[in-house]
């Protein structure tokens, strides 16, 4: 048995649900259950804001999967996805102090799902969307987004667009360019693909293009769903066509999240000066770090923790929700993410910064601080914090 | 402050959710999560019961209300519900090792949590529902019993029911009397009253009555819902109609599951000889132990922990689940009920017996393990364990 099975195994799952509160006799049963426990009720139900004072609404985060787009497992469904969500649990309370609890649906319906979500909103703080398929995820956070008054947030999207966004922040700076300046081609338009393409433009970056598995995104291509053509309407302004190789020429920078082995070093050859390569598919990434030097890039990332620039989401979800919690935010700006964004990136120095430190390490114990205390500060100046 | 308010705001809710497994270093991150945690992702995937080996689900259950009758505070909606289940979770902890999580509802809609729950089962190992008032409760447990392989089990109605009737076991043998030759009348109709009903008659009784704020249930009475109808069908053979008065005028048992200040010593005078009264309305009984037995109650219990013969579900739930999870069981049976009602009796040897101790204390730590191992045997002759 190997030993990811083994420890699995050993622990019966990864996580345990404690009492904080003392329950060791008679008295303690009164205070924390019957009769005492009326108290608190009735001070809530006059006065729902104090769920947030009494319970732990305050510290709470579901992470919610339907288990439709789990790793690069595919669509493996609720059940089979609770070790991962499990993991993502252990990893929000490892870096942000956040109790985060596993929620694996038994439907992929996208109604069911957000009905569900919206029925057991009350317990938690905020609500972490895991590995739910595109376009489905899109709706599902939008709705969920417009029914509920705490913070929704689809890490594959919003995390890996932070945490990429930071990475190419510094890179940028490597290699001497401006991402108003620069071309970019993202592989893969998934959630994580269509999330960084967003945020990209949010920051700034006039030219980009979006490849899938049937080539380059572009206005009036046909087959593709509502999530594609908005994309197709929003980048790609020179209209090219074509594959990965077409949407690669002249390119500055490449940010794959798309599949393994799907770009080669003569594909990098073909890049710009001094390319940024990003490849992020796990655990094979779309090119292996020597190879795209071999083809010239002048700084590589990808997923790996072993190699060097791993961009890798626990540098943000931790600290964006502590952050959010802490603020009794009722949502997760856009302006707080690029508040992450600039924190995150701002944690390594001018003098640290070269082509294989690009982004702060996961065990790094400033980065769930640092990230929390300005997603905390923008959501006061976003105005949705509630404290 | 009172110390219950002062308590909860300490400790902002009384739960915690914590890592298992260890999460201090890279290599501890690639076992818990990627890349190894697709590997237990991957066998569950090929076969579902593996969730019971690699996650959580073998030891989680869910508490979920939807606070439509919360302690004796009414309906105050499932937010306002979640100090309650909070506690409950850490009874869950205490006195059975089980990992309990709160699930407080934002809809009072039959189907919709009938839904949620569904949708939310994959999870856990065990469904406890909770403070959902009658006779809504009533279908969502037969509901969910039907469409989930999980144990469903709503604690207000059965738990309360199992130590009910291990306390009148034991109190029968003080009073020399036999289950199936008493006459018993139950005050309220709710969840507790309906379920204690028919436990009672599962268990043998042959004469019960039940009465509601309006009085006896009897055949043919108008104005009651589907379940008291269905009650007046299985009770009342000698057709008493009345209040609470004529239903004990003769009766060996009182059972009040109802309201405060219901009962007076005349009442219990008109009893027949040495009556057995259980007042459990809590926290104020709808009779005081000692009004009672200026009425000439041999034996009396309540809900109270600072009375004698505290008769309260803490005896039960906890090893209930303990030993349902342990036997993988897809239900908890009539069977397991019964046998959770020996094992509660047996407790107290005939030389512990007397009025004043009909039943094991809270902390007794014989408890939760001698109820787990009669649910878990039994689980196994009714062959509903999965193990």
């Amino acid at each position: 048995m190997s030993e990811a099975l083994d420890m699995h195994k050993k622990w019966h799952g990864k996580l345990e649900v404690i009492s904080k509160a003392p329950v060791q006799n008679a008295h303690d049963l009164s205070v924390a259950y019957t009769p005492g426990v009326a108290e608190p009720c009735v001070e809530i139900a006059k006065d729902p804001s104090l769920a947030y004072t009494y319970t732990g609404k305050n510290n709470l985060v579901a992470v919610i999967t339907d288990g439709s787009a789990v790793l690069g497992l595919g669509n493996i469904g609720g059940l089979a996805g609770m070790p991962v969500m499990e993991g993502k649990c252990c990893l929000f309370k490892k870096f942000g102090g956040v109790d985060a609890f596993p929620i694996c649906l038994s439907t992929q319906d996208t109604k069911e799902i957000i009905d569900a979500c919206v029925a057991i909103a009350p317990t938690f703080g905020g609500i972490n969307l895991e590995d739910i398929s595109a376009p489905r995820c899109f709706e599902i956070e939008q709705a969920l987004k417009e029914k509920l008054d705490i913070p929704v947030f689809h890490d594959d999207q919003h995390g890996t667009a932070i945490v990429v966004l930071a990475a190419l922040t510094n890179a940028l700076k490597i290699v001497g360019k401006k991402l108003e300046n620069v071309t970019a081609a993202i592989l893969g338009t998934g959630a994580a693909g269509g999330a960084i393409a967003r945020l990209l433009l949010a920051a700034g970056i006039k030219d980009l293009t979006l490849v899938d598995r049937k080539g380059i995104l572009y206005k009036g291509r046909t087959g593709m769903d509502w999530s594609k053509t908005e994309l197709a309407e929003l980048t790609n302004k020179a209209g090219k066509k074509g594959g990965a190789k077409e949407a690669l020429e002249g390119a500055d920078v490449l940010i794959g999240v798309s599949g393994p082995d799907t770009v080669t070093a003569d594909m990098v050859k073909g890049m710009a000066e001094k390319p940024i390569v990003f490849a992020m598919s796990n655990p094979v990434p779309e090119i292996y770090p020597d190879e795209a030097k071999k083809g010239g890039a002048a700084v590589v990332g990808t997923g790996r923790s072993d190699y060097a620039n791993q961009i890798n989401n626990v540098l943000a979800f931790p600290g964006i929700f502590r952050g959010a919690l802490d603020a009794r935010a009722s949502a997760i700006t856009e302006n707080m993410k690029l508040a992450a964004v600039r924190a995150l990136a701002g944690l390594v120095s001018d003098e640290e910064l070269n082509a294989d430190y690009i982004l702060p390490k996961a065990f790094d114990e400033r980065v769930g601080a640092t990230v929390a205390k300005a997603v905390y500060d923008q959501a006061f100046a976003d105005k949705v914090n509630r404290i």
